[in-house]
């Protein structure tokens, strides 16, 4: 989505957070390729190391347990690529903090097998804490699960039935610039080839298909300032901004079916400011709106859409990036749903299917976790989830 | 008013900006008691000096041309004490960087003469602009007409028919804890015991009686977080706020006759905050609320509308001051009124009348400048009126 985002001439200067982002709020973002302070924090932490002999569970928390926070990835990268390079039917290339392992045995076709190795800022919620089958602590659930089943096949499955190519790339979680799967769609696309893409994002351990799109736009209102003693003399944006707020109340979402599944639109404010000074009548006032859209729309048909529901407002995109349709009918999908087996569910949430989408490979969410648990102080997952996964993908790959 | 702030049992504990303030939206403030960044500040200024020689409209100038940012007044205050040193009719006393300069004369009355020395921050409004009989510049207008006026009356007045008590005062822009009106008002009330109180407060120079009160209240709603891709599992707080804003836009101002004269109250949003992250459905938002009110209502009758107002939400005070009734029928008030002459306003802007007024001390706001532009980057004050501030007073006390 890297390269349509950047061409776009409607988009804001500074571009916005990127969709998988928490969002422009959290700060400048640093380029995660060997900052000093995810230095300083790996020689705080102290080496860890991950053992690929363990079960996929304690290698789950092996995992959990090196901190690697968006942008402070150095550590578990360097764990990873140890590991991997410890393999010898692996080919492994390392960009920045994103390690690429690759199979070459000559299949008839090729699978991607994807996860990000950073997670949202710690809440309290470090180091895991294994209870009653549930791992819990940050980047349990989004995504070190599904990391730890790629690492156990990359061990495990040494002659799989197809090639493979792990991708395990960095700050997913912040501004898409420093995506480490969107940087190697530009800088190494011959390393992504392939003829379908797992994404091991968390989906509850069954296949979550496509992925809604997402948008971000500033709907701004303009008043006039004034002394907040002389209210009459001004134009109080944030007064203005109540009808703005009253649409979104009265918006009733779109659930349209595509392939056979019910996807579910939002439109949100995620964040709204205004004020200039206790006693000032503030003139300005923002609110930034959220769309996520089924992807039977285009972007365009997004940026229409939300143009149209705040009709006579200034409105400004900051950030779009158009989700993936489903690609069950694809051979390649086929396959791989016959050997799993389930119910396929509607991706929601925007993932990096979308970075397949756009380069030609259908691609699938399939990772365990439940994602309404992503992000969340009390992150977990369900060992049984991590086990399944490991194994559904091992009985397609033998 | 500080006392009675600090007395309330309601208030929030971490104290809001005060109410001539710019709002706890400044940042941290410091005690503006010789610290280190207003010295730093007059050494790379230099030292300016004032002319008491100089006619009122130069001597403006001077004192403009002095930065004196809140909590920046060394220098200023320097400079004032210096000036009202050199006149042996007065008795001058120092408080950090406020300065009181009395008469002892005996005489049967004794009013006081009081303005702020300190600014805003800057906004490239400086140095001063002398431009068709207007000053141009920081503070012209809020309000160093007002205190060249009582240099003007301090030096060129010796032997005036009432005594005098002149009070230069530090930090009335910022928290009301660093008022330097307010602070003397503790540690020195027998300083500013008198018969009446002159604030020379921009009210193009006419008279402007009382003050209305100000109170500062977050109205707070809660929702639920979650991811925004699945927003419908949630509820969002900034949604919530939408019927806060619309109860604003609904709101018809209160404009009572007290005293002959129609004060207009006010009811604002002046901030709103709310968001978590670009893909967060937030479960919290605040709108700060000013509430303007005139001064026939108590603090706990303007708390006791805001909350009836706000019914069904979270409502807390962060700031409330009582203001000032203009006090028209007191004798000393209707000598100066004979005096002066012209229509008598109300006071709209909360002011430091409201300080004399707890000590018992009829006040009213007389000074040259349009509040209207008071705090705005294109400050400025008409010559004539500081000029009619200079002639009216000297008559009055010749």
């Amino acid at each position: 989505m890297g390269l349509a985002f950047l061409s776009r001439t409607s988009m804001h200067a500074t571009l916005g957070a990127g969709p998988g982002d928490r969002s422009a709020m959290d700060g400048p973002t640093r380029d995660g390729g060997g900052d000093p302070v995810g230095r300083a924090h790996a020689d705080k932490m102290g080496d860890m190391d991950i053992d690929l002999g363990a079960d996929v569970v304690t290698l789950t928390q092996q995992l959990v347990d090196i901190s690697s926070v968006s942008h402070e990835e150095q550590e578990i990268a360097d764990a990873v690529e140890a590991a991997l390079r410890g393999l010898p039917h692996l080919v492994v290339t390392r960009r920045g903090h994103t390690i690429v392992a690759r199979t070459e045995l000559g299949r008839g076709e090729r699978v991607v097998i994807a996860g990000h190795l950073d997670t949202v800022p710690l809440n309290d919620n470090l180091p895991s804490r294994l209870e009653g089958g549930v791992l819990h602590g940050l980047g349990s659930c989004d995504m070190k699960g599904g990391d730890a089943v790629m690492l156990k096949l990359a061990a495990d499955v040494p002659e799989p039935n197809r090639d493979l190519t792990f991708v395990f790339y960095e700050a997913e979680e912040v501004d898409s610039v420093h995506n480490g799967l969107r940087k190697l769609t530009e800088s190494d696309p011959h390393l992504l080839e392939a003829d379908f893409a797992i994404l091991m994002e968390p989906s509850n351990a069954a296949v979550e298909a496509g992925c809604q799109g997402t948008m971000r736009v500033d709907v701004r209102t303009t008043g006039e300032r004034c002394h907040s003693a002389r209210s009459w003399r001004g134009v109080n944006a944030i007064h203005l901004a109540g009808p703005v707020l009253a649409r979104l109340n009265d918006y009733v979402a779109r659930e349209p079916e595509i392939d056979g599944l019910i996807y579910h639109e939002g439109l949100n404010a995620t964040g709204i400011r205004g004020g200039v000074a206790g006693n000032v009548i503030p003139d300005e006032c923002v609110v930034e709106v959220n769309f996520r859209f089924a992807p039977d729309r285009s972007e365009a048909d997004a940026e229409a859409f939300v143009r149209d529901f705040f009709e006579g407002y200034d409105v400004t995109v900051t950030d779009i990036a158009a989700g993936a349709m489903p690609g069950l009918d694809r051979p390649a999908a086929k396959q791989f749903l016959e050997v799993v087996g389930g119910e396929v569910a509607p991706k929601f949430g925007w993932t990096d299917v979308a970075q397949f989408t756009k380069l030609g490979i259908p691609a699938v969410n399939f990772g365990p976790g439940d994602p309404m648990f992503a992000h969340k102080q009390d992150e977990h997952v369900p060992i049984e989830h991590i086990e399944r996964c490991e194994r559904l993908l091992k009985d397609w790959l033998a």
